[in-house]
């Protein structure tokens, strides 16, 4: 081998020989693991690890780049950022993590990526009621209602909600100690709910570290499409933690998380100042937006 | 999905075509790479990463234990330890590297990890000198003569080695600024070389960090079975960096970096205080150890 390859190689039946007794080394080494769930995860790991490196046959400069890599992510995770949750979230392992752990169920709404933006204890806010609390952005009407896989009404669900504001932050990104573009409320006895929240608009994802670096060396953008969480909590039924992304939106096709399923992906009805809001609230000469989110649980795992 | 598995799981086919749909996605995000490795080696990162995710089934706090420990990996990390290397090295990566890197060339003799207590710079000897300078253990005698793969003695080869001391430590572990068990002499005419070193005794490798808990918590061994390095260089043919072993050390099967091959383990002849040396050189009351090394290094690559 004499340059880096980029696909399939071929080697000598010797040289195959000796890569897999290797394997077989690894694997074997953790036969005496007593708990069995770690046994089976650390096996596959060195499977799959191994394989990824017979595959892409790392020059031992490679190979000490990679370590640099992770030692650079290492460095920069502290309190306030965690670099190796964005780098699960941009290879989508994070995601895959969600699907896996939310099978897909009859016709239950889809999960998506939690993020790092959650915070407990939001304020409640009542039916119509306005998440935004300032948080500069367009006024957005969002209703819908949560119900069951047998449809029947879910009453009293929670339905957590937060999102960034116009200049693409969170609250918990400012410094001021601000709480605004976050809240909860409860359905009524229909499953019904509505609320007031900004127009979600596209962010980036910290990219000023070894995991921007690497979407710049591919290629790849660091934006997140517009989206708006949602968290669902009801007894007896699963709970979901999903986005609601903007139909059109021109980065649906590129979130840097993969974050993006198309049933998640909704139609924001743009009103024109002076279109008569929902719950008659004056906008005056703002333009606001609508969207409906209908929402279904799954029962819970057992 | 209730318990963690520890096997193949079979999911609906609606569930896997959502996994394999996100692979998918996740694989065509570095479609864009304008460099054609990066691409490669990013795509079957992807590919192996998303197949070990749907086979182990991590459930969300796994993967946010996984999360937790490249972290404490990352922050025990300084320039004077390297966890992420050590990791690599318990997890074969290193070694898999090394094997890739060296490939089997007729009957050149192999190759195995590097290890970090390599120094440049190391005191050269005379034929027959000795290596220890001073370093605790018993006096051995290592003899051998480098060739190439048609046969041809190999004059003039930079033969480097370096060891542990009978405690356990290389020179550069100690805070003194001895320097002991390491050196470099060169090959006659003939491609032959020997000198005195200590007969090589285990030792473990740092397991106070991430790295250790692993080991214990899946009932691996840190120990490293007795070895002594060698780094052989000649104009021309393909640097070889390996260990020798000692025959019938009880920690050959279980390396904790699967350092071991069957070919580089060799007979340490043991020989009761008084034998004769093979250069007469007085050694009272100790006794002392012999081998043989002979080594055959590739062609360089192409």
């Amino acid at each position: 081998m004499s340059e880096p390859v980029t696909g399939p190689v071929e080697v000598s039946e010797e040289q195959r020989r000796r890569e897999e007794a290797l394997v077989e080394r690894v694997v074997r080494s953790f036969d005496a693991c007593e708990d069995p769930r770690l046994r089976f995860v650390m096996q596959a790991l060195a499977r799959h690890l191994h394989a990824f490196l017979r595959e892409v046959r790392p020059t031992e400069e490679e190979w000490a780049q990679a370590v640099e890599f992770l030692t650079d992510t290492g460095h920069i995770t502290d309190d306030r950022r965690q670099e190796f949750i964005l780098l699960s979230d941009v290879l989508g392992a994070s995601m895959q993590t969600i699907a896996i752990n939310n099978e897909a169920c009859a016709d239950a709404t889809e999960a998506t990526v939690f993020g790092p933006f959650f915070v407990e204890g939001s304020p409640e806010v009542p039916m119509g009621g306005d998440i935004a609390r300032g948080a500069a952005g367009e006024p957005c009407w969002v209703e819908g209602a949560v119900r069951d896989t047998e449809g029947h009404p879910v009453a009293g669900a929670r339905v957590e909600v937060w999102e960034a504001d116009d200049d693409g932050f969170y609250d918990v990104q400012y410094d001021d100690g601000r709480t605004a573009a976050r809240g909860h409320l409860f359905t009524d006895d229909e499953g019904r709910y509505a609320f007031w929240a900004v127009t979600p608009t596209p962010y980036a994802i910290p990219h000023d570290g070894p995991v921007g670096a690497m979407l710049q060396a591919v290629g790849r953008s660091p934006m997140r499409t517009s989206h708006l969480h949602f968290m669902v909590t009801a007894r007896g039924l699963r709970r979901l933690v999903t986005h609601i992304f903007v139909a059109g939106d021109e980065l649906l096709e590129t979130d840097a998380v993969f974050g993006v399923k198309d049933s998640l992906v909704k139609v924001f009805e743009r009103h024109d100042p002076g279109t008569p809001t929902p719950d008659g609230r004056p906008l005056g000469a703002h333009s606001w937006s609508s969207v409906r989110f209908d929402i279904v649980l799954a029962p819970e795992r057992g």
